[in-house]
């Protein structure tokens, strides 16, 4: 079978990284740092980069938005319990997709096709010629609407959730795509505070 | 109130990033290169240099063993069908520490204590004073026995899901944490090949 452009540059990126792999290959299982970051896929965001970790530093969990989803804390259980993290960053960030719809919206697209959707100022526009799936109209999202309070409500999740360590300082952040900067959100710190 | 170590740290690389972020700030949301990654949490896996991502350039969707999860399929989907991705790549890892237990013995460790467990020869072994909390035991944690049949799985399952067009291939690979090779899976490229 015949690889893609794309395909074809991850291996020939990943013959580079591994050609000069150095001493990373003793690294051993547990993170170096004891810590975990719970972050968004947007693809601007390189957590290693923005937070300063090398490859054995720590956890990073990403999904849609850096949502506290139950598949999020069943990684931060494992990360603690069996791994020995003792802090978790929640990291969200500044114009995240995560906005720019809802259930409804979603369930809606993905029920006419399951082509790429296309959006401009009058909001999502199927321009796919089917099929679609009524599937989509089952799934939560986890969109928001306030970038602060999405924060807020998952630092929540993750602090009073009954597998969490109440030793865990749980931190809340937004990161700011346009400067790089992570700015702590307020009220996040007390959210999430250890006791 | 004052901040850990750890907490520190994080803040002052990140000042670091961005003193130096320089044109990153004007990158869209879109994912560059249209594609998208779902790789393990561990602490030894930086996607971005494994598979030579720069900012801006692929969504990375991560959690404990990089599992075709629920909440990864919803990532997935956000992915292709509203910021445009068309490949793929389910990327585990060996030495993974999800074959280091399962659903019996994680809901029996959380059961006795929220501490962290260690592990030795004998097995996994909690040297916590509790509390624990018998929510372990309701959680699917999504371990596997066998690395290559994890990604098969995992391939096939975002294959065969109804809200993942058939355009899109799925490739499946196992990054070695020796040599930071990823090595593809046997059968892997046949059983997420797009039609």
């Amino acid at each position: 079978m015949s690889k893609t452009k794309t395909h074809q540059e991850v291996l020939t990126a990943n013959k580079t990284y591994a050609e000069n792999f150095g001493e990373k290959g003793k690294l051993p299982l547990p993170p170096a740092r004891h810590f975990t970051v719970l972050t968004c896929m947007d693809a601007r965001l390189d957590p290693a980069k923005y937070a300063g970790l090398a490859e054995g530093d720590a956890h990073v969990i990403r999904n849609a938005g850096g949502r506290a989803s139950d598949d999020a804390i069943r990684s931060l259980v494992i990360s603690y319990k069996l791994l020995g993290t003792k802090e978790f960053f929640v990291i969200h960030h500044t114009d995240c997709g995560m906005v720019l719809f809802n259930n409804q919206i979603m369930g809606d697209l993905l029920s006419k096709s399951l082509e790429t959707a296309t959006v401009d100022q009058n909001g999502w526009r199927d321009v796919g010629h089917g099929p679609g799936s009524p599937e989509g109209t089952k799934i939560d999202w986890l969109t928001f609407t306030d970038e602060d309070q999405a924060v807020i409500d998952d630092v929540k999740k993750i602090r009073n959730h009954p597998l969490v360590p109440k030793s865990i300082p749980v931190y809340g952040y937004i990161y700011d795509v346009r400067t790089g900067k992570l700015n702590e959100v307020p009220g996040a710190a007390e959210a999430g505070a250890a006791s």
